[in-house]
């Protein structure tokens, strides 16, 4: 079952007042490893909505923040596919901060396949779906 | 049991390229429901951190999108008192779209109660576990 | 010459590592305040888009950052029209901070009319001219 | 005269209702190129902070908007030092979208050095200035 990663830097906008990375930008993490994943199977996104002619909408995403993470520190967030349904892909992710060697937080994102037509959920085009079969 | 209403208009810097509400957004409207939750209570979030030298930083967070929100819509964060533990208090919302008249988004957030000296949880002061009373 | 106020509390997402708000977000501040004055003028942006058929997207932002905000500090932002050329809007900013009574930040942010079938500039329509006939 | 150069991809959560990236985000690739810019001189902002006690707020920040950007377009951020005062640096900043082979947009930042102790602006460290001396 493969695991994809996905290195992203803390930037100082995404931190608060606290000293720490606010937790609203873990959702974002998520997302940026979640293209970089799509890219990587040379089915990116911008292909996904134009070829497929399909949205990938979330429907639910949950995190544990469990340490926390730093201005500037070096963060892997490590993407693998929690399920494959026929209208919906769950994601798992872990967020591992490299620069604290701890495991930052850990959630998940379902999203279901919309037509951009008729926004409607319908079934994930098979060249999606054949494409995580490395993930599954 | 009681519940809090916040009400918030959707600005354009908070959709994305599909016309509607980035998902990301949902937990800052949590937080910014949560914050107006602790001011009606006149224990407000400043005075959390100053009087009882607690921080209620977020261990876990998560969300279901139902329908979408849309630029200038009018939406209703609604919060509850989902648990109150010794050392933490879970928040359930539901954001309800006043603008479309459905509910758009359902979730929770659970905070605990930690020293801004140790940096450890630490049990929630009484005085702000009393002043949630008519919520549980 | 008319000014338009527009009152903002200041969520704890919105601050940085700093304690202070992230300047990124006075921006964002201004264009508040721009969609709630065209809402004052009952002349909304969802109407300028829809009836006009025109955007008004940015040209210039310039903002100075003159005194800090902190969290759940109340700001005022102050609006007033600081020119209107055939195709274009100048919007002047000031950022009053309510809560340490001084002058926060100072801003423009210029405005083009542009069609939304042709994406090229075009004269701003005459209605939305006229309702700025109080701030000029 | 040197000039550093810093790629960005664009997310989707930096995309709004009109297809293109917020204006607000300029601001934060501003920030993100200067943040790369301090570690490329093997001076990171951390150390800044840390080893020389300082802060660099932003006093000045302004942004002219030339051609959009899209999701997932690549963007290279070039900055240039603009001036260096005895307690500021200006830092200018070009946006080249290499998606579409376009100059996206065009502003700058001014910082002022402020002493972590007492708050007051203050002299620039020399081992700072002295790092920027191929860029002036």
């Amino acid at each position: 079952m493969g695991e994809f990663k996905h290195k992203i830097r803390v930037s100082w906008f995404e931190t608060d007042a606290a000293g720490v990375v606010h937790f609203s930008n873990y959702y974002k993490f998520f997302e940026r490893a979640e293209m970089e994943f799509w890219r990587s199977l040379e089915i990116d996104y911008k292909k996904i909505m134009k070829e497929y002619n399909i949205w990938l909408p979330r429907v639910e995403a949950s995190c544990k923040f469990i340490s926390p993470c730093y201005f500037d520190d070096e963060l892997e967030i490590r993407l693998t596919i929690g399920g494959l349904a026929r209208k919906s892909i769950r994601y798992n992710f872990q967020v591992w901060n490299l620069s604290t060697a701890k495991l930052a937080a850990e959630g998940h994102m379902t999203v279901v396949s919309v037509s951009k037509d008729t926004n409607r959920s319908v079934a994930i085009p098979s060249g999606i779906a054949d494409s995580l079969k490395d993930f599954i």
